[in-house]
């Protein structure tokens, strides 16, 4: 298989979620890193981009340079991957959809939900690929959660219990912290904080695994600490339009909780029960049978599962392969469109653009009910209702 | 010491409940068995009561009778359970303060608010002992949690997270098995099934923990179970009258979890966590530390943990110690009175009336609550208004 | 049922295993306590006999006192239990026997092995109930371990693992510490420290569940704490009769474990693992299938499981309720007699003089090899070669 | 950095270990896949290296070409790994060390003590690296471990006590399996299987955070499944050059356990306590303290561990990962050699030539005292003794 080339806006020196990225694509040798406009400071992104081996003249001082010199060349990126401040997301992934780029963006996808359509609808248009990165869904047993459920295993699910509570913003002292205050603060962050951080991985989740949306919701959101202005605990209500319950509860200030997203499914049939921090283990209860424990690896598994596994069962498989596997579907994707073949179903699960305008329905939708006492709220995207 | 003597009413043959009463009671020899009326069919609670040892004259057909026998007997008995059906509890608990016995009631305390606020006031103006049996509240490690936020050692908490969530009503195909139909029958339990029943425990803890109250709650309840009128899972957010945010899961659907009880706590300088299915350890998170063990039976825990510890560090002890631990509070609250002294702080920490009274008003706020799409409502009792 | 009486000789005032035994005979109300001689200072022992409610003519001053109260009462105890320094037991309980009572002795038995065999030969030809007390067998979940094997659950047991290692005795400067040293003194402990005190509960478990006797064993015995002259560490691999593989770890100085007693079995159709700390949970591997967890109290476990269990699935239970079992198995092993009938066969699981001598037998083969670089030793005592 | 060059012998089409080495090694970017030799069928490895990408001149049929070809080019690989069958190991590393190569040889390194001693001999008299794939050495909080006894948090260490026991050999009908037979046929897998294949892994971790050696050791050797010739299950007690105890299990019957590699440390100050199948969380216990958790990412570790974790706290990171350690520990090596400098001595932590010895003396020091009742032997390679 010839390599897929692969081009990164922001991610530059310093940044976490480049080498997450650049070490994701690159896991499988899918994708050569092949343009990059990594900094806003442009001399310093050229330099960092021409120090990961890019050519000289694909390592850009503007992502407006990027998409100007990219456009015109035969051996074009086959993927852009947007990781800059969320507030350019917008920006920045309409302008390469338009040029015909396929784009995979960083959560959010967007501001506003008003954008967030727009990028739908522009991709939708386009008929190219716009993929957001919530990563956690690249777990194998979070996959597999997924065909369990769509093959019948646990029956009609009734509720899904979803978790993403960690502890790293417990101390009040921290306030001026300026890695953690502009994260509370609406000029920067917009109308939710840890809702937004967090707690919409694991909303993202339980629509995965159950393979429907969310409806509406009631919010009772909290600033612990008080001088914060957003929310850092939040506890969500929500209902799905397969007619499954949904509990959902974030924090930032769960003292003993070092990650904290955690999903539990409960069905007709069966239970199950997943935690990131230990993600190669799934726990299934079978209606009237015993607490089984299914192992990432073991045979007979999903294709879902299979697909996304790399190591053997026993040997610990972690978070830069499930963000691997977010990769891998996409270079599936644009091979079999190149091809001109269905892609394989099992790498059909990347999120893409109506995730991530959901999600935005559904940050609105929190912040809204968390300020009018927990009212219900309509979640949906307005081009959904 | 001398042995205070103890009755039951209710507990007959086949009940659970009974034997669980007399092997806490009996545990540590506090509390001799000397009287009870333990079945509505009157002939077989006496026949039963002697298989039991009661003498003849002790073994009585009615609660009635057995409060005709004891009231006038010198030798009658120090403390009377009541462990019957839940509509009786409030008449049978009324009649044996008014003749001046200590009681221990099983929980609810009553059918009604107002109910529960007179039994309030009875035990307050006759100067008795009116406990309530919220039996968790025995573990050594809850007790010490309790100390730990007394003491400061949490700072002020910010967050109470609680559950009890167990899998054990999933089957909907035992709709009609009627050790199970009851509970959710509004004509026999009430306003409230799962909340009631388990979430009650939960939101008892998170008061005995905190040292505080509840003032307003909001309820999502739902029937998982379409056939059900009453809710078999809720989520409850609430606020105590000491600033702390409360959130509280419950459910009879979680399958997979077999008991499901579980308390976290999170302050200004650490957390805490502790679950009913391994009561032993307890997990204390300082701020800014590492996540550390506290074993049942290490040295230099609180007074309060000490006293309700029997076995050493390392072996399990569980629920029927747990249990006893109340009836210990018990002997020691009625010993300091017959005493004229003080009684040991660290035994004052039964349930007592007004525990009962405030859970009706809480049971009573989350229905309303789940009727009116999870509306704030006060979950005070009038009194305490 | 009429209750049957039990005397108790040793376990005086300050003693731990006094309460245990006490609480464990108590629990069920099958014994009442009748008589003992609770401490070596003699008028002590009396009070105290009588602080816990003995008449005063059955609170003994000696265990002689005892021996000649009790021979002539027609209402003389049922059982003795027999809870006094190790060098004690042989004596003492051939005396109760030869006298006609039924005895439980603490472990160990004796302190040799012709002492242990002339136990057994006593016991029979007394055709008398001679216990020892390995109280871990009580567990109910380790009785059904023992029930699955018997079974066939789990085909030919190939390996038994076991291990009872925990981290009390880690402290170096604890040397002049009273209540350890004597542990590591042969003077006092006999030829064996930790194997003596702990390893032996993990083989006599070993033994119990595969309902098979010790042939021979190789042990490699270390004194981590290079001032003891008897072994706080020791590793034995020995042999069973039903051809099963032994490995036995035990150890005083494994910081970080609190007790660490646990049990593997691995056998051709699937492996069995249970933890003393966490008792309620029995993991079960099915060859070519699935790790699942079998709970405490769940339906349509062995006979022997249920009888032993007394509180509903989910809630947790403890040592004192194991401790109990062993109490209720011989109720029923004196009531059987009695009356002339057979034993409920899941009751009939008490530890016996058989399993006395058998340990002592182990312990001075591991004391042998471990004085002879782990040469395999023979392992049964001389009247079962 | 520009990066180095790396090529592979073995590892063709349907091996396991070919992916894992091209994703170890690609991971982090340090080295570019440049040549290899990946089948003993000639013309299938050349299309499975053109598949991989490699050109057309470097993807060689057999590894006397790749030798004869790489030595020189000018731009001659920096590393070549060896990932061939066990008894072509010597040939391959002896040929390239004395062509001036950097090796990492997969384990065992070679079939013979004597060999062994030849390729340490080597590669010191070449000053070539030669490193022995035991890769769970790169796993960030192993390496923690080794810095912790190294800076003496634990005091002397008393005991060491490893386990590799897994239960994927334990179906007896799968004797014939030719996947699994050959590894207990002597004339196959040489003097030992399970402790050879997995046993060895242990024991190199005991060795590597004690920082200790191996002197002598005894072994019980048992073939559960019966028609086995070789071991699946030993028991190994050893001694170390630093006075450490050791005590190592491996099981291959061990139904339950999915992986089974864990490693417990006792020391005069404390113990610790990992295992591979949860790598992200290392347990300590100090001396008179609590059972404490320590987190992969947490700050202020070693700078061993902290060199070797790419992923944030509380994600999970696993074994892909700890492979790539020791591809960048090469990387640094390999670079400071280079640029004439001491390497980073947080990176100075790959299993060398040294390692491979002593594993090797110890396989057949095994294996003789298995055939000697477990007499304990010399553990010692003889250039070291």
């Amino acid at each position: 298989m010839a390599k897929l080339t692969w081009g990164m806006i922001g991610g530059g020196a310093g940044s976490q979620i480049g080498p997450a990225h650049r070490l994701g694509a690159g896991l499988d040798g899918h994708f050569a890193f092949a343009a990059g406009a990594l900094d806003h400071r442009a001399a310093d992104g050229v330099a960092y981009g021409r120090s990961l081996g890019l050519p000289d003249d694909r390592s850009y001082g503007t992502w407006q340079d990027m998409l100007a010199g990219e456009r015109t060349r035969s051996d074009r990126v086959d993927l852009v991957t947007v990781a800059t401040p969320n507030a350019t997301h917008f920006a920045i992934t309409k302008a390469f959809l338009e040029a015909g780029f396929h784009v995979l963006c960083e959560k959010p996808l967007t501001m506003t939900i008003e954008e967030a359509e727009e990028i739908v609808r522009l991709a939708a248009a386009c008929d190219l690929i716009c993929a957001v990165n919530y990563g956690y869904s690249g777990y194998p047993l979070v996959r597999h959660m997924r065909a369990m459920v769509a093959r019948g295993d646990l029956g009609r699910i009734r509720l899904v219990k979803a978790e993403f509570a960690h502890g790293h913003h417990a101390d009040a002292t921290d306030a001026d912290n300026p890695r953690i205050r502009w994260r509370y603060d609406p000029a920067q962050a917009g109308v939710s904080a840890q809702f937004a951080d967090c707690g919409i991985h694991a909303l993202h989740m339980a629509c995965f695994v159950t393979g429907q949306a969310v409806t509406e919701l009631s919010a009772d959101t909290v600033s612990c600490i008080a001088t914060r202005e957003l929310e850092d605990d939040a506890m969500v209500n929500f209902r799905m339009d397969g007619g499954t319950v949904g509990r959902l509860w974030t924090s930032s200030i769960a003292l003993g909780n070092q990650h904290g997203l955690s999903l539990q499914l409960f069905g007709e049939k069966g239970g199950l029960r997943w935690a990131q921090e230990q993600p190669n283990q799934l726990y299934h209860m079978p209606l009237g049978g015993r607490l089984q424990v299914i192992e990432r690896g073991e045979p007979n598994l999903s294709p879902e599962a299979d697909r996304a596994t790399r190591v053997t069962i026993g040997h610990a498989e972690g978070m830069p392969l499930a963000f691997a596997n977010l990769y891998a579907d996409l270079a599936e994707a644009i091979r079999a469109r190149e091809e001109g073949r269905a892609m394989d179903p099992a790498a059909n699960l990347y999120p893409r653009a109506e995730d991530g305008l959901r999600s935005m329905a559904a940050i609105f939708a929190v912040a809204q009910s968390g300020r009018n006492a927990g009212a219900w709220c309509d979640a949906r995207p307005p081009m959904f209702r």
